[in-house]
């Protein structure tokens, strides 16, 4: 799949773009299957409840779930990617989110790559963020709220750079955006949050303010986000590195599969 | 103003009713001019953010300012809550409530008729609220989340009764519903959350099981609650009654203005 012109354009003008229902239910059934898998799977890239037994979040399933380390080369997901960036990519970081039923801390407003340039000394914009859709996302339970065109300002502020430590991961207040900054961008970009059904898929930029609201809803909704980085354009750390399953250290190019991500696990038992 | 036989069956059904930009601009800006005046009057009647200067609610304002005194027998109000409901009514609770940006708790699901039987021993759920927008209401800033119909299954849990103190705020714990309760509820009735321009009014039932979302923008939201009540459904303490500008003690019969609320004040100045 390519994007159409008009869909890189509003890629352009808006800092994000939404494809509705590009997987099926059968793909997201089988993505959900893996999903699990993985939080069964005991190792650091659980992220655990405080106190719980239940999983909260997985990173790098990518590296141990066939569904997944099929589904970031998927050319409905890659090819649109490698038309948004100009070298080849690769997965820079993986993470699935389930956030949990009446909350899920709201995450403070802010820009993605601030967080990837005070953490891992990137150094370009040169991402892009895939959000696939696990569940129905509705206005209820937790989307992610953008700034539409605010990615075309650039950094909108410069972080809590000398304060911070390498660490997993980052203190959402030394990357928050200053409440009298967003006011000033929410002027004049306004809000909105797409939506849609679960097999939805959002590309988003690096540099758009974003923010979160919390999961009004009794049910928990999984979202998982690709984020693709040009293979020029490598991380480095003046310290300690975050964990390689926090900032995946294999570059090497993605190239697209000739088919969609099930095509060669059809035969697999669910 | 006078509801529809189809307004009136749509109350029935859903347990609210949106009626768009009910009042104008100009009859907005006085009622926000008219809350600040009775935040600025020092009393009991005022909420105030813990260590701040910011005024977070207001009770009563119809017992000090004109605008509201007025507005609560507008006709446009008024006439439709006495087609609702079977008996005279009066005031029994008046507050503004300015959801401060970036938060304003999230206020548990819950059912009104429950707080007010625990906290006042109201008898039976013979009330209308009627919700007043002073700003645009958007997905953003916190509207009120209701579950549509279910009003119509009466009260959904008993509360937290024995323990209750009789206090001018209850704590949302006692009255919350059980999270496994409300997935039950959320199942068979969705969620939804009536939005539009400040102006707007939504009428909606006692015994409707809603919530808030927090208000993720940087601008304060504020929204006017009056609840009328049957006058023959009056409460009675226990213990020690909650303060009268919690708890309107004024139980005289309203009748309709003979224009709108502003008719007779327009040479007063803003």
């Amino acid at each position: 799949m390519r994007l159409t012109q008009e869909q890189l354009e509003q890629y352009q003008e808006n800092g994000f773009l939404l494809l509705d229902s590009l997987l099926d239910g059968h793909e997201v059934d089988r993505l959900r299957t893996a999903f699990q898998r993985d939080c069964d799977t005991p190792g650091p890239h659980r992220i655990v409840e405080e106190g719980g037994a239940a999983v909260r979040a997985v990173y790098s399933s990518h590296q141990r779930q066939a569904e997944y380390s099929r589904l970031v080369r998927d050319p409905r997901v890659l090819a649109p990617v490698q038309q948004l960036l100009t070298d080849d990519v690769y997965v820079y970081q993986f993470k699935i989110n389930a956030k949990p039923a009446f909350g899920g801390e709201k995450w403070a407003w802010h820009q993605d790559f601030l967080a990837w340039q005070i953490s891992d000394n990137l150094p370009a914009p040169a991402q892009v963020n895939v959000a696939v859709f696990l569940d129905d996302v509705t206005e209820f339970n937790g989307p992610v709220i953008f700034l539409p065109g605010s990615h075309r300002e650039g950094l909108a502020h410069e972080g809590r750079k000398s304060e911070v430590k390498s660490e997993q991961h980052l203190d959402p207040d030394d990357i928050s955006l200053p409440p009298q900054r967003l006011a000033e961008l929410v002027d004049r970009h306004g809000m909105t949050s797409p939506k849609g059904p679960a097999g939805s898929v959002v590309l988003f930029s690096p540099e758009i303010v974003h923010g979160s609201a919390p999961n009004m809803s009794p049910f928990a909704r999984r979202l998982l986000i690709v984020t693709y980085n040009e293979v020029s354009n490598l991380p480095s750390w003046r310290g300690e590195p975050r964990p390689d399953y926090v900032v995946c250290r294999d570059s090497a190019p993605l190239a697209p599969l000739d088919g969609t991500f099930l095509d060669d696990l059809e035969e697999v038992a669910v």
